[in-house]
């Protein structure tokens, strides 16, 4: 049987479109720095990002109902901060310093790479952020999106099958129709199983300089060094 | 107590910003037509359309569980064919058919006031349309959203209160801080319950010359004559 054309590409965003971690690193210092604090604020990136799993099974194993991934930030702010030495901070700063992340700044490749595939496929976010973070960080790079799907219109959060065949069913399409593009391997494997194709997109410093996916560790459909690459690839 | 500042904007779509009476009755010829079918294809639309909201009715009563709109306009359209005459026709033309409503072309002002609105709010569809079909009227129109959102977000169909509720709470906003945008006073009613402000947009020929709402039967936040001239009042 040949291999049914790929009509939808869905996206990764955290790390696969944007950097969060140059980003969070530079809120976290313009809010939390005129209050006196000061620490390595890409190592409370880090931590802030290391919580991001475990606050999310959580629910995807039952134990929580599902909530708003700005909701798990804001917890999860809380469990960092006083090993980062804050303690006093007021509710707004918090407040505005768990919206960091929808301020982040994409890889200079995202929006000229989805802007090439979005004359060819119809192109969507999967991401684990809610809505209202992905409309934020749509408009601040210029993300050009088809619909937002995801984690809050399936109700759990990736890498639960839901969310792959959520996204697939929300635009009509067989999920060998469908393609999963991100930077990281677990996911990729995750939609595979669901019967997604799979591109994977290169980000070797995602997590700092040389800590990141330099390429797939598992079989993927294609293999890109970053979003232009990959949409040369699609032949766009 | 002032009023909060409006920072989204939601649009009924099917008449308000599609002309959708039209453009069923030119596919339903185009593809009716070559199998003998004649009829008159505006009171085909007409037709259809008429069954739109008894079909919804099952399930805003809870008689029935959600579907997309798609599933309902089949069914809807295998009631009204036999009046029409039409009893042979191949499960391929009716599945082409029934897909005449992502292939709607909007009213000449929809697209650009659209495009000014934007700049300034959210823009979102809030429609008892389903995401795919949301999509493809976009593509096809030009329109630029933020987000889709609307029945298919909900799991209910307008005027249900928690269709726009979902809306809000999806971009984080409060009713206050969002409007809803349509050519059906009884939409905007039930936005107007939830908290929502409201825009009436006149589109006096929705249903044949002469036949739709040329002006808002109740109270409205704003009335325009068309989403130009929305724009203009909203400031942009």
């Amino acid at each position: 049987m040949p291999s049914q054309p790929v009509k939808a590409l869905f996206f990764d965003v955290f790390g696969t479109l944007v950097d969060w971690r140059t980003s969070i690193a530079r809120e976290a210092q313009a809010l939390l720095g005129p209050l006196g604090h000061s620490c390595d604020w890409h190592a409370f990136a880090d931590a802030w990002r290391a919580e991001y799993q475990p606050a999310m099974e959580e629910i995807r194993s039952g134990r929580l109902p599902f909530c708003k991934l700005d909701v798990l930030h804001r917890r999860n702010l809380g469990r960092i901060l006083p090993r980062f030495g804050v303690k006093d901070a007021p509710e707004e700063v918090l407040t505005a310093l768990n919206l960091a992340w929808h301020r982040l700044d994409a890889w200079p490749d995202s929006a000229p790479g989805l802007r090439r595939l979005r004359a060819t496929f119809r192109i969507a976010p999967v991401s684990n952020g809610n809505i209202s973070l992905m409309v934020d960080l749509a408009r601040r790079n210029g993300f050009a999106w088809d619909a937002i799907l995801g984690a809050e219109i399936a109700g759990d959060f990736k890498p639960k099958p839901r969310v792959y065949l959520a996204a697939c069913e929300a635009l009509d399409f067989e999920p060998a129709e469908c393609m999963m593009v991100a930077a990281h391997s677990s996911d990729l494997s995750a939609a595979a199983a669901c019967g997604l194709k799979t591109g994977h997109v290169a980000r070797p410093n995602e997590n700092g300089a040389g800590l990141g996916e330099a390429g797939p560790s598992v079989p993927v459909d294609i293999a890109a060094t970053d979003l232009e690459d990959f949409a040369g690839t699609m032949g766009v």
